[in-house]
């Protein structure tokens, strides 16, 4: 528990990054894929099977979490770590997010927001003061400063004023985030799609200093190209010496383009929520279980995958769970897919290590490419 | 695969007896409790978690396999065995209990049974003849006869003539078993709650021959009283050299009343389905973790118990997945009712065979009564 919070970075390619994160509760590879461990589990999965898929850092939700069971609940049980039993690293974001997609009858204000839980009506207020307490309380190995997430679209100065926010916040946060070894506080640049804010945004965050800097407000509705276009951007103007976090990508080909422009670390719902509705993700295709076309296929989801989906059940099992909404059917392919998304991961840091990373991310293409052609 | 289907008798402790079973996919060590695995999964476990509980056998329910992937399917797909991945034995009931609780429309006559599907409405027909063959198409390692539950409650005349039927249909069932080395049919025993006609129903079916004999028809409503005096006065005219199966039972106090009078194999729903619901067996109580008390209680569910879910995890934890409708209480409390059960199953087995089933006996009944009196 006395390590330091460092980034080391290992090697490059191109903009690529391989490197490696040291904190409190162990060290994370990147590029590194967290599973969406939302209410205090991944859902479908046992921590040890999380674990297996090579996962080595999941991602909690302040909001649900601070609803249900309670901040101060988790605290007196001994921390997230403990309740959920993860003793790995543990990253949870700030609440604002969830707040503005989920809750009810929100107000926010400069010093916060005010809300209504979607669970139960009960009335709650988030400031950047309570965000940084709550998961101080969780013992969160990864803090997010709390910020707004600015809507996609927004005119120019709506984008503006959103980011200044959410600097004066990130600032507030940075304030009374109680240093611990081991332990990160990381910003989040905002700035919609205009890059002069997301310049000026990194460059706040830079001045107030952070452990770690996320690019957040994509992935909201701005399409694959405008969200490359910037997360390359700000990923280029971000310290070199400190992880980069793209929050909420994303689909597979998103990672793969994210990587090249040299972010670090990723977070999205896409490989457990699929799971649970009977999509598998394989090399060539993003599979539909529920399809009546694999109602009598005896081969596995992906002859390549070592996971226990793939090496004991057939694609026509899978198919009948999925069908009878049989609970192993979201087990199984949750499983699956996280899997395919840390081999990918590993995939990635492997061919950066190598420099080999543009053979590799031609294949991954020309692969999905004959998927698309040819439907498995 | 060139097993002979055998019972063998190891020890007796009063009426209870210690056994052993053996089939073409495995041995079965007795008393023993097969978990129910309705639709090709015992629900929200994996068949590595079911095997680590301990079980050696699971059940089949052919009313929804036929409907759902349908038997032929499995049959293509290389038996049930495979297409679930439990290599061990496997018991299928004969959809029989299924047409007359789930399905619609059903007529029933002399030859068999037509029902409509509680999934699609789609027409079916189950007849003596085609039962066998659709668990033979499973490759069900026991096949049950088809038979006609007699409903609770009947009159003498009805649960004589229902009893009448099922013995005839046990007659035809046997003529079209195809006997393979390892491979069992088991009969019947109805009569409701009338002994004369369970005897007469006991000579009928032992005048026939099977592998095993099967008392069904309690369970239904008759109550704990009458049920334990159905099953001691049944099991005491069925073969020694044949295991007996108690159907559908039960509770943990069931069961063991039920292997005080010489009962070898049982099946229920109750620790599958209660783990999806909340509830928790303890050597002391059944734990609703629904209840708000345990909301802050960092003990495990029980500290006897080397399962995962108490092995990793509070009671606080297991009732806020409980509370957040997360799979994952499902899946823990399912794997730990399932230990519960094989543990109880081990415990009568062991303390038969030391000739201490009393005692043990004893001593299971006084945890349970000081668990009624300080509520865990």
């Amino acid at each position: 528990m006395t390590a330091d919070f460092a980034f080391e970075l290992l090697a490059t390619d191109g903009t690529a990054r391989r490197g490696r994160v040291s904190t409190a509760h162990g060290t994370i590879e990147t590029p590194t894929f967290m599973p969406v461990g939302t209410a205090g589990t991944v859902k479908a999965m046992t921590p040890d099977a999380v674990r297996s898929t090579g996962a080595e850092i999941v991602l909690g939700n302040t909001y649900h979490l601070m609803l249900r069971p309670g901040a101060e609940r988790v605290a007196r049980l001994g921390g997230l770590h403990r309740f959920m039993n993860w003793p790995g690293p543990i990253l949870t974001d700030s609440g604002g997010f969830q707040v503005m997609s989920l809750s009810e009858l929100r107000k926010l204000d400069e010093d916060g927001v005010t809300f209504r839980s979607h669970i139960d009506g009960s009335h709650h207020r988030l400031t950047p003061e309570r965000a940084v307490e709550i998961q101080n309380l969780l013992d969160s190995t990864i803090t997010m400063v709390l910020d707004e997430c600015t809507p996609f679209p927004a005119t120019r100065d709506e984008a503006a004023s959103s980011m200044h926010l959410s600097m004066r916040w990130a600032e507030r946060c940075r304030a009374v985030f109680e240093a611990r070894s081991g332990y990160g506080l990381f910003g989040i640049a905002q700035g919609g799609v205009h890059e002069d804010l997301r310049d000026e945004s990194v460059d706040a965050l830079v001045g107030i200093g952070f452990e770690g800097y996320a690019i957040g407000g994509l992935a909201v509705g701005e399409g694959p190209e405008l969200q490359r276009a910037m997360a390359a951007h700000t990923a280029a103007r971000l310290p070199v010496d400190r992880p980069r976090y793209l929050m909420g990508v994303g689909r597979p080909e998103d990672i793969v383009d994210a990587v090249l422009v040299g972010i670090d670390m990723f977070d999205c719902v896409i490989p457990t929520r699929s799971g649970r509705t009977g999509q598998a993700f394989t090399r060539r295709a993003v599979l539909n279980l529920r399809n009546a076309r694999h109602a009598d296929d005896p081969r596995p989801l992906d002859e390549d995958c070592a996971c226990p989906a793939c090496r004991d059940f057939s694609r026509a099992y899978l198919h009948h769970l999925v069908r009878a909404k049989e609970i192993l059917g979201s087990t199984l392919l949750t499983w699956h897919n996280l899997v395919y998304y840390q081999d990918l991961m590993r995939g990635l840091r492997d061919a950066i290590a190598a420099g080999r990373l543009a053979p590799f991310v031609s294949d991954f293409r020309a692969a999905r490419e004959a998927g698309d052609l040819v439907p498995l």
